[in-house]
């Protein structure tokens, strides 16, 4: 993929801030933990990609917007793990922050790196204000509540779960924000990529519900298993194993179909069709069964 | 104190936003339960006061901006109570957030307070978008890493504590958000303001500590003997009751001292009087002894 190197260097200028002058050293080196190595970075690819096929006219406000989305992420991260939630012993192959550092650490990580992605954005604002302060707005709708991934997350509180809220939510909303604040940073109007961040974000769903239910614990670098142990939705319980790769596949033809017009079309979709590819467990390539996605 | 309604408004039409639409009804009344009713609200009182004392030219800015410091605050009560910082049952007299709603949506309504600040800064930006950035990036600085809050709480987890620093980031940072923010939200320059609001931070921090020696837990609302517990700094143990009462009094006369010239110079000092007189543990001011803060 050809962003990894702008969003990883994004991200790292984002968190030297966060570690400079007197930062007590041990919540530097969680934030450090939390952010680095990175996972896949789908997410501020899709930004990138996005802000690319857009025209990119103001690179250091779309990179401004890949690390922000990408430190939302990190953070929904370390919250999700801690005891409370999926008590996750490790992420990404390597302790998780909680693990590491203790809760108390891992918590206050969490709600730095959110803040951080506020930050990152605002100082942006000299360049230009109001994509500036239309990108933190984005942002915030999709983490918040009552609609972002702290929405989501918080369904699963509930006796009685409004499925497709919960699936927006806690899935859909930072894809959106991915998409959407891709446009933004261009200069474009945010409506009509909406659909494609939300059709990435369902087959992302769908995926990570198969890779649950097929991976082991050590090729996954998390716990597998966990749906059933937390009886949360998924895809394949209700569908099988062949009707979610066969609607994998039709999320993703829709994604596609959704670009709107522009410029860098065709290599968006390129970047679409690259990530279902990324999405799709290994187990399923090679039996075929998702040839065509 | 004249803007007690003004703030109570401003808290509510943001705290409705998040409890909108196909909001998860118990994060929605976690997050009631953690704005209302409120304390004292001194630190959005602090920025209106400063607001006023520059023309607050735009009301609606300032009410953001009182608000957004506000939801801050309460987001790290939220957190801070969590069982692995200060495991508090209670908070301003009733069950504190993860007590009544769990660890899990604690976490949560922390986090989307966190984000429901920036989006109710953000909200701001068709009325001023330089203003409202400017504001966006303030709150930021005080409330991640490396100075703001959060740093402030992670020095409790350091072997070796940056006393200084952990004042500074732990309470003074959200004062200083206070009356800088109320600066910016009239369209004024906050480097003038920076020092009131740091030193009634310190005041507040030797009120705190003067409140967590003299009181029992009912007249505190909440758990008492907690820096001694938790064996944190306290001005008390330092320098006794009686010098704490004179840093008290020393630091509240360089507040008003440090009150740049404007037009409400005479009133916002009397509204830094007032709030001395709230900070002053009721037993102190009975025994005369704080008589002339």
């Amino acid at each position: 993929m050809p962003f990894t190197k702008r969003i990883d260097a994004a991200v790292i200028r984002s968190l030297r801030t966060a570690q400079a002058g007197a930062a007590p050293p041990k919540l530097a080196a969680a934030l450090e933990h939390a952010v680095l190595p990175g996972g896949a970075r789908i997410r501020p690819q899709i930004c990138m990609s996005v802000a690319k096929a857009c025209g990119d006219d103001q690179p250091q406000i779309a990179d401004a917007a890949a690390a922000a989305i990408e430190l939302i992420h990190c953070a929904s991260l370390v919250h999700d793990d801690l005891p409370c939630f999926d008590d996750a012993g490790f992420r990404r192959g390597k302790p998780s922050v909680h693990v590491a550092y203790g809760e108390p650490l891992a918590v206050l990580a969490g709600d730095s790196l959110i803040i951080l992605a506020f930050e990152t954005l605002a100082r942006q604002a000299h360049h230009d204000c109001q994509r500036t302060a239309q990108l933190i707005l984005s942002l915030t709708q999709s983490t918040g509540m009552p609609n972002g991934i702290c929405a989501g997350q918080a369904w699963e509180s509930e006796p009685e779960v409004n499925l497709s809220a919960y699936h927006r939510a806690k899935t859909g909303a930072l894809f959106v924000a991915a998409s959407r604040m891709g446009a933004i940073a261009a200069g474009h109007d945010p409506e009509p990529w909406t659909e494609l961040g939300a059709r990435i974000g369902e087959a992302f769903q769908v995926a990570d519900d198969l890779r649950d239910v097929l991976y082991d614990e050590e090729t996954l670098g998390k716990p597998v298993g966990q749906d059933e142990i937390h009886t949360r939705p998924n895809a394949v319980s209700e569908l099988g194993v062949r009707g979610a790769i066969r609607r994998l596949k039709d999320i993703l033809g829709g994604a596609i179909a959704s670009i709107p017009s522009c410029e860098g079309e065709a290599e968006l979709a390129e970047v679409v069709r690259k990530t279902a590819e990324r999405l799709t467990p290994v187990s399923v390539k090679r039996s075929g069964a998702a040839h065509a996605v």
